[in-house]
C-alpha cells in the first residue's frame, strides 16, 4: 500500500502516517495539492493530510482539496506533537549552544531554550534541520524535530518533549478514493452552506440537537470576496449507516444552498 | 504611539500595522507571547496580532493569549496577503531561474513557478529570503515577500500577486490594555465554554437567533485532555453599547460555564 503525505521525508506527516497505516511505503509530496493528486490519479492508494492543529488551528486549504475532488475520509488520527533535541553521536545536552528547526517548532520551545541558555535559529524544515545537523558534524548545536526524524537521519535524541505547551497535537484525515462504512463509533464531516438570513445557522443546527445528534467541530468560514456568505464546517457523532443521520442530512438539505458528505469514519480512540 | 507585531522588519504582520495604524513605531517581537508581553508591561501602547487566515485557519495561540490576559480588541483589520517578485536592481522577470522564501510562501505560488519555470528553494523567513538576496547579489534569483520587505531593502518588484490562490488574506486585532467603544458598524468577540450536554451550544446560539443579531464567526476548539469539552469563538454584529447584545450576553451567562468578552470594536469596511 502506498500512502501520500505532504513534507520531506522525517516530517510529522510520516511519523502520523506510519503510526495510523502501519507498514506501508509512504510518498512525500511538495505541497497538498501534489498530496491530493496522487490519490486522485491512483499513484497511491491514500494521502494522509493534516485538517486541524490544537494551536494553530483548521487548514482551510485540505478542505479546499476535499471539495475541489471526489475523494473520501475513511480515517481520523491524533498525532500528538513531541518535539525531540537531536544531535550527533556523543553531544550531551549541556554541550548545546545552539538550536536550529522550523521556525514553528522553534517558536513552540522558546520556554525550553531560554531555561537551557540555548540560541535559536530558523532553517526551512524539521527534519531537514537534522540533515543539515548531520552533514555539518557541529557538536554545539542540536535540530528539533520528529523521533522519526532522529531515526531516520541515525542521530541521537536527547530529550523528548521539548515544547512548552504539552497541549500540542495535530489531528489527521486518511484520504481514499472509496468511501468506508464504519462500525461501531463513527464520525461523520460535512461541508455546507446555507442562505444569508438572520438564524438560518441556528435552524441547521436544530435538525442535529432534535434528534440529539452530538457535533464535536463547527466552524464557519467566511468565502472570500463575499462578506456575507459562509463555508460551514460540522463533524458529528454517528454515521450514514444510521437512520438518526440519514434524515438529519436529510433534513438539513431542505435548507442548506449545498451540502456536501466527506465522509463516516471510524472515530479515533486512544 | 509604538505597536507591537510578531516577526522581522518587513514581514506581513508589519505591513498590515502601518495599513492600520498609520505613521507609529512598530516593534518586532520573536513571538506571540513576547508581542503580548510587551503591551502588558507597558512598552508598547498597542499589538497588531494575526487571528486567522483564509487558507490556515484561526491562530489559536492568539486566542490563548488573549484569555490568558486582561487586554482588550479595540479593532480589526484584514490584510489581503499579496506575494510580490523581488530581485535585485537591473534583474529582469526573465533572468529568474530560482525563487527563495518561506516555506509558506513557496507552497502559496507553486503554480506560478511552474508557469514560469522557476525553481523554489525554502528558508527561514519571508522578509530575510529579501535581505539574503540583497546581500548575495544573485541575478538568476528572486524572493518572494510583501511589499514592505521590497521597500525596506530598496529592492525591485517584478510583479505583484503571484500568489496562486487569490482568495488569501489574513485577519488581524489590534491589542490595547483599555477597552474603546465603537460608534458605528461594531463587532463583538466573545470566548465561552458549555456544560457538556446535548444541545447545550444550541441553546446557547437561541441567546443571539432569539435577538436576530447576526453571527460573523462561530468555531468550536477541543480542549485538549478533554475530550468533551470545548472553547466556543463567536463574534457578532453589535456592541456592549447596544440593549440587545448585553441581553443576550447576560442570557448567554446563564448556560456559560465560563464566559469572555474579548473585547466590542469598529467594524473593517474596506
Amino acid at each position: 500500500m502506498k500512502v501520500a503525505f505532504q513534507g520531506e521525508p522525517g516530517a510529522y506527516s510520516e511519523q502520523a502516517l506510519f503510526e495510523y497505516f502501519g507498514e506501508v511505503e509512504s510518498v512525500p509530496c511538495e505541497s497538498f495539492e501534489a498530496m491530493f493528486d496522487a490519490v486522485v490519479s491512483g499513484r497511491c492508494d491514500a494521502a494522509l493530510a493534516p485538517i486541524e492543529n490544537s494551536l494553530a488551528g483548521s487548514i482551510h486549504q485540505n478542505y479546499d482539496l476535499l471539495l475541489r475532488h471526489s475523494l473520501h475520509i475513511a480515517g481520523e488520527y491524533f498525532l500528538r506533537v513531541r518535539h525531540c533535541l537531536i544531535a550527533n553521536e556523543g553531544v550531551k545536552k549541556e554541550d548545546v549552544k545552539k538550536a536550529i528547526s522550523h521556525q514553528q517548532a522553534i517558536g513552540q520551545c522558546l520556554g525550553y531554550f531560554r531555561k537551557n541558555g540555548i540560541k535559536s535559529e530558523t532553517v526551512y524544515d524539521t527534519a531537514g534541520s537534522v540533515k543539515m545537523l548531520k552533514e555539518s558534524g557541529a557538536r554545539d548545536t542540536a535540530a528539533v524535530a520528529s523521533k522519526r526524524a532522529a531515526q531516520l537521519y541515525g542521530m541521537k535524541i536527547l530529550e523528548e518533549g521539548i515544547e512548552d505547551n504539552p497541549e500540542n497535537y495535530t489531528r489527521f484525515l486518511a484520504i481514499q478514493r472509496e468511501p468506508v462504512a464504519p462500525q461501531g463509533a463513527a464520525k461523520t464531516s460535512i461541508v455546507f452552506t446555507l442562505k444569508n438570513v438572520p438564524g438560518s445557522l441556528f435552524k441547521a443546527m436544530s435538525v442535529f440537537a432534535l434528534r440529539d445528534i452530538d457535533l464535536t467541530k463547527i466552524e464557519s468560514r467566511p468565502l472570500a470576496g463575499k462578506p456575507w456568505e459562509y463555508l460551514f464546517y460540522i463533524d458529528f457523532i454517528g454515521s450514514l449507516e444510521d437512520e438518526a443521520s440519514r434524515r438529519a442530512l436529510d433534513h438539513l438539505g431542505e435548507y442548506a444552498l449545498m451540502l456536501r458528505v466527506l465522509g463516516s469514519y471510524a472515530r479515533f480512540s486512544v
